[in-house]
């Protein structure tokens, strides 16, 4: 009965939904680090790849701590946000604002992390999951200052060779 | 030509983006009002509405500015987003975890709009477009205010009951 779902479902539902997230996301990152044609932004999409695996191993963690097989599910969001991302890769290509378009794909990609993140931490306090919350709050400090390194290399190194 | 591209288009390309996702935004505000059991939930997806209406109003001032006819472009995201929301109210109506994920979804949203503000107030400031820059600045920092009162009245009125 729907009734007696509470925030314990509502969590794991989430989990899995950016579970399936991040493995779309750790796809995608090698193919806009390709398309970048400025070096910084090309390492900070190579670092970030990096570290969203170890965001993904976070996740299976919690999927353990809670007893549970890691398994994701179908996210309509990120499908949407990465397929806008490519559309814009193709519309752009070979164009001096094609970077510019890639940090902003970036930055709708990690905005749906942030919030996908910040919500499950709030969760999993009022769950008492301790050790869950914490492996949250570290993965979304690091989604947080990605986005903030986004907007430095836009301002630095790409929003002025995109006029 | 591809080539040819610049900054603007991108900037024109992301306007119609989010004018599209705006208004899809206006339509589902009122749904997440009616499905929130707290009264608080309830008032917050109400003030957000009228203010959504005001950033419909500011970016067609914005398509004015440019001398273009405000048109709307399809955007995967939100729908994803939207749609995401959807699944989250009709598994978890009657239960005590609703507003929970009603908070979540609003969030979800707030974030993609946070993120599409940033960059466009970001290139309006690069192109010298003063007036576009401090209109995205004036919905940029409603979008923010409203995330952080959906976090407020998850703490205090929604988690604890959905636990």
């Amino acid at each position: 009965m729907a009734t007696e779902k509470t925030l314990d479902d509502l969590f794991l539902d989430t989990l899995k939904d950016i579970y399936y997230a991040e493995r779309q996301i750790v796809k995608t990152l090698p193919k806009m680090a390709k398309a970048a044609t400025s070096p910084e932004l090309r390492a900070g999409f190579e670092q970030h790849h990096t570290e969203t695996e170890g965001h993904i191993e976070r996740l299976e963690q919690i999927f353990e701590l809670m007893g549970k097989t890691p398994r994701g599910k179908t996210c309509d969001a990120i499908l949407g946000i990465i397929e806008e991302g490519k559309s814009i890769m193709e519309d752009f290509k070979g164009s001096v604002a094609l970077d510019a378009g890639l940090v902003s794909a970036g930055q709708a990609v990690e905005h749906y992390e942030i919030a996908r993140y910040g919500t499950l931490k709030s969760w999993a306090t009022q769950l008492g999951m301790k050790e869950a919350a914490a492996l949250l709050d570290a993965t979304l400090k690091e989604e947080l200052a990605t986005d903030k390194k986004l907007s430095q290399v836009a301002i630095t190194n790409v929003n002025q060779k995109a006029a």
